[in-house]
């Protein structure tokens, strides 16, 4: 059954070949000072830095630049981009990259004006913003978190050992994204697949749960329909603008709250692969990938009817004279199968993951309630092990 | 393919049964004097307009009204909300009610400060307000129209016999909007049909044109699946939770924008309907009901792919072993069976519409592009024939 819950998007998106135009539309509505945030210098190399430049001087604008945003940006990161926000006197903070760049953005974003410590207050105590923030715009170039269109804001403490992701309300949302589908045609095919895996792994998370005909369900088993179409199309012509912009559209809508609303979630894989992430600074999507069908092959029986559901209407499985059982688990093989075609890292193995690790990896996983199954330790290392 | 767009949404939702928990909490945003604006009086029976009453006093709010807002709304009735919304000068327009009454309510909202005749400014010449807009938000009693979370206002003209829609844009969609399930239970079963059958026509307008594999269609797919679900549940039993939420947010996703982002839509359906509706003031979804099966038997020819298409994942025709022609053929089939089962008007006698009426008929209908087929007056005139 649908639960209560408010429903509010402000981002504006300007989407398809010529959505640079929206930056230049946009940039006039906000102060001189923008901090340009991008990552290891690959927009550089494909032109997009030179895009971004032309518009920000087009404007007026007075840039300041943070460059080096790693994959999974780090709290050491986060304080010296603070510290760079600080000095810029940042009106806009501009994030030009994947979602870890635009992760990084919001997080700075919340913590320029803030007198505590941000990863304290943001991602251990989970609290929200006190004060001033200071606004995001995206210009995305990979595809996969949706952070252009929602408040998550995931950060990573190798001190601690910790990846946690802290969910902002709405005025941290990006402002506005520009999502140019040829702006992702020259990411190297191990991110670009990783990514899919990512949009997939959100929608799942969000899918399995509650035992109803929620309107939620339907419209992510269309979203699901259309990767799963679209993703060995862009595998095997990175440039099908097709095939690219139908999975970038598809990612924002993954992950922008819609059809989350009036489900319970409990993004357990994601607190799987984060611990992973956490103790070997892994690709996201591949540590979602690897730990995804150990996961959903134990949690299968805790919520049948639903896994049932998903192998008839997503993976297209004929129920006809096999048990419920049957008919998922055959959901499952040809959800693996299609995931070994995309050449996902299917094994934590390839990850660097060893047996002596798991223990650890035990203690960075977070527990969720709101699925089929909260897990106990011992399953979690269950699930790990099995996916050495 | 995905075409350019922009996209944003800013309207507000709150949704369940605790929704009118959301009215206080956005009344205190807005002025003292607020247009309580509803139809024929059913909000009095059932408790909300009380309740709705309570809230605007417990906010301390000056509340005038404007009752009597018809289901086809007037330019008369128009003219006469700009006075009492001038008369009261309105801080806030309140639309309690269904689609008509959101959709007048808006029409007020950028008339009370235009100096033109907005009939002419806005539904004949079609231009944008150059005004204040009055801000608009609305309690939703009644499915269908998706006007709660969207710029469209249709208003009709008897001395012109037309019934013209005008899609707003951002500035003029509801700031907020309250969504209760409950608050549709009391419909009578004739509208609650007719609003079911209205939501399936807006996700048709917009799913059949084009010829891939866009996102938007697999998500519009999914949609309609929900709402051939729900509705035979919710006329069984129109107090059925599940099936009365879960429709509604159908209701709201299926012409909220989205699902057209990067396509081409030609509306035609609704055009004819519209021109139904001006000569016999109809009930809307019933003039869409009446038209649609001659209408899309008549363009199958035309996007066949996307007919099969249709009958294939919408209505799960089995397509082994049968030509195109003939799978498209059995979609359209159930699809007719489906809306006989739900009691909904079949053809346009039943709507008080005799063969001398065609020719006026013809001349009232907008002839659109974007679709699979541009109709000629003869081509309307058979439809509408075989719509009798």
């Amino acid at each position: 059954m649908l639960g209560n819950f408010s429903y509010c998007n402000p981002t504006r998106l300007y989407f398809g070949k010529d959505a640079m135009k929206g930056l230049e539309e946009e940039l006039p509505k906000y102060g001189k000072n923008v901090l340009l945030v991008y990552g290891g210098g690959s927009i550089k190399k494909n032109g997009i830095y030179a895009q971004v430049k032309a518009a920000l001087e087009k404007c007026g604008k007075n840039v300041f630049e943070d460059a080096g945003v790693m994959p999974n940006p780090t709290v050491e990161k986060l304080y010296e981009g603070v510290e760079r926000a600080r000095a810029a006197k940042a009106d806009l903070i501009l994030a030009v990259g994947g979602g870890s760049v635009c992760d990084y953005a919001k997080a700075v974003s919340v913590s320029v004006h803030c007198d505590e410590d941000p990863w304290e207050k943001y991602y251990i105590r989970f609290e929200e913003p006190t004060c001033e923030i200071v606004p995001v715009a995206c210009v995305l170039t990979m595809v996969g978190t949706g952070s252009e269109m929602n408040g998550g804001s995931v950060i990573t403490n190798h001190a601690q050992k910790l990846k946690i992701g802290h969910v902002f309300g709405t005025e941290v949302f990006p402002k506005f994204s520009v999502l140019n589908p040829e702006f992702t045609f020259t990411l190297p095919e191990y991110q670009m697949i990783a990514g899919f895996y990512d949009i997939m792994s959100h929608i799942l998370e969000q899918y399995f749960s509650g035992t109803d005909d929620n309107t939620s369900d339907y419209i992510m088993e269309g979203l699901l329909r259309s990767l799963i179409h679209s993703a060995p199309i862009a595998k095997k012509n990175p440039t099908d603008y097709e095939a690219r912009s139908n999975i970038m559209w598809t990612a924002t809508w993954a992950l922008n709250t819609l059809v989350a609303m009036g489900k319970d979630t409990d993004w357990e894989v994601h607190m799987l692969g984060q611990a992973v992430g956490a103790h070997t600074d892994a690709t996201h999507g591949m540590t979602l990938a690897a730990v995804s069908m150990a996961y959903y092959r134990y949690i299968m029986p805790y919520g049948l009817a639903k896994f049932r559901r998903y192998a008839v209407n997503v993976w297209g499985v004929d129920p006809e004279g096999k048990t419920d059982e049957a008919v998922a688990a055959e959901g499952l093989d040809r959800m693996e199968a299609w995931m070994k075609s995309l050449g996902l890292v299917m094994n934590l193995t390839d990850l660097g993951v060893k047996e002596d690790m798991i223990d650890g990896l035990v203690k960075s996983t977070l527990v969720m309630e709101g699925g089929y199954k909260v897990l106990t330790p011992e399953e979690i290392a269950r699930i790990f092990r099995a996916s050495l």
